[in-house]
């Protein structure tokens, strides 16, 4: 099975990876800068392309795996290929693409990537669609060669995943951020909170959230809250968080 | 060394469990509910009480881990003991003790606690204050017999890692629960969404967070934001949530 990947960021680079170590063959890696394409290709032993016309037509599969708004118009330069074109997007509807190919589904691992830091794929969920029934028994043969975790979801359900992802990811990683912000500003180590943040996180993975829930807000404990706003008077932006979520606290356990 | 434990909740017992485990003997366990006391002695062989007057006066050190607004109200009944009187509290001052004992002092472990799961205390920072150099000598080595990682600090710092603790743990612990929300009003298990949790924290563990930020807010993609929030119209209050926090992404990578 033949793939060409388009994209070289986060998820390109951690796909590209995982497909490598699969047995997967990436014939190509396309990047409009030819440096990142040529830095990923190096990884996985593929040919560096930047240019839409050099793109290999016999291929079996196409992944997109490039910034939301940039694969509409990637898919236009892959009107003529007859394998199955996919994108990798948790908010982006499959009519993007079978708008424009032939064969049209969608991958998406729902993890956060970063080039710097290599993922364990056996344990991530991949969502997918396609649309086409045959072209969706392929891709889920290759979805079970990476990960353990693989399901069918339909694009409504796929988007609900990436909200609630946007909330248990990238929103908890900002808390982490202003945590960080009022510790560093108070001359304290970001190391003195690990261990806590590791244990909240260790809780919820035999247990569920609301089940776990620890702190002033949930104890309705008003004169730790009034304290802790007092505390961010220099800091308005942090105090409206403060607010704001310990208010939904207050709310979710009446 | 004898030690008396006044609370029965999460902290006394995970503390209780922690000092047996060093080979200390708490010779009492206090809780104004005798079943609740009973049930935390009977884990550490100590002898359950839920009259102050039972109290032995000659213990070397009284823990009083319980709620904030009831720790002055214990230590007025700790007047006449010639041992030391710590609590266990982020926020609460050293003061609330020193006012009514001879020998005040703050044992402070940063973490969440649950009756439910045992934490490993190794790896738990301690916070610790004590009125005079004696007694805060005799803390550290108490401590330093349950974890690795013993801090002396003021009262000042010990609230601001309180107040970070707050949005490291008690906010991000509830935006798993708003996550979850999310899924089960759509059919979505939480498992779906756990390995991406745990990977989120895995990243803050070796890096700080603000050089690990993803998802649409920190790039700035308008378009998903818009989306999601269109998706949470039935859910105002999480709408508002994630207005102010993507807002705050955006505002910390201009």
């Amino acid at each position: 099975m033949d793939i060409v990947l388009l994209g070289s960021g986060n998820v390109a680079t951690n796909l590209a990876l995982a497909l490598k170590t699969a047995g997967y063959n990436i014939v190509q890696v396309f990047s409009p800068n030819l440096v990142n394409a040529k830095e990923l290709a190096k990884k996985v032993n593929s040919d560096p392309i930047n240019n839409f016309s050099e793109i290999d037509r016999a291929a079996d599969l196409y992944i997109i795996a490039v910034k939301d708004d940039a694969i509409a118009e990637v898919a236009r330069h892959l009107k003529h290929v007859d394998g199955l074109v996919v994108h990798t997007s948790g908010t982006t509807d499959i009519k993007v693409l079978s708008s424009e190919v032939g064969s049209a589904g969608v991958f998406y691992p729902l993890q956060t990537f970063s080039k710097s830091k290599a993922v364990d794929f056996k344990t991530i969920p991949i969502c997918l669609e396609a649309s086409d029934p045959h072209q969706l028994k392929l891709l889920t043969q290759l979805a079970e060669k990476l990960s353990g975790k693989v399901y069918v979801m339909d694009g409504a359900k796929r988007k609900v995943l990436h909200l609630a992802a946007v909330f248990a990811c990238n929103f908890t990683n900002h808390l982490y951020a202003l945590s960080n912000q009022i510790l560093t500003k108070n001359d304290l180590d970001f190391e003195l909170i690990r261990p806590l943040i590791a244990e909240t996180t260790d809780k919820v993975m035999a247990d569920l959230p609301e089940n776990v829930q620890t702190g002033p807000a949930v104890r309705h404990d008003e004169s730790t809250m009034n304290k802790h706003l007092a505390m961010l008077s220099s800091l308005p932006e942090l105090q409206e968080i403060y607010q704001t979520l310990s208010n939904s606290i207050k709310l979710a356990h009446k």
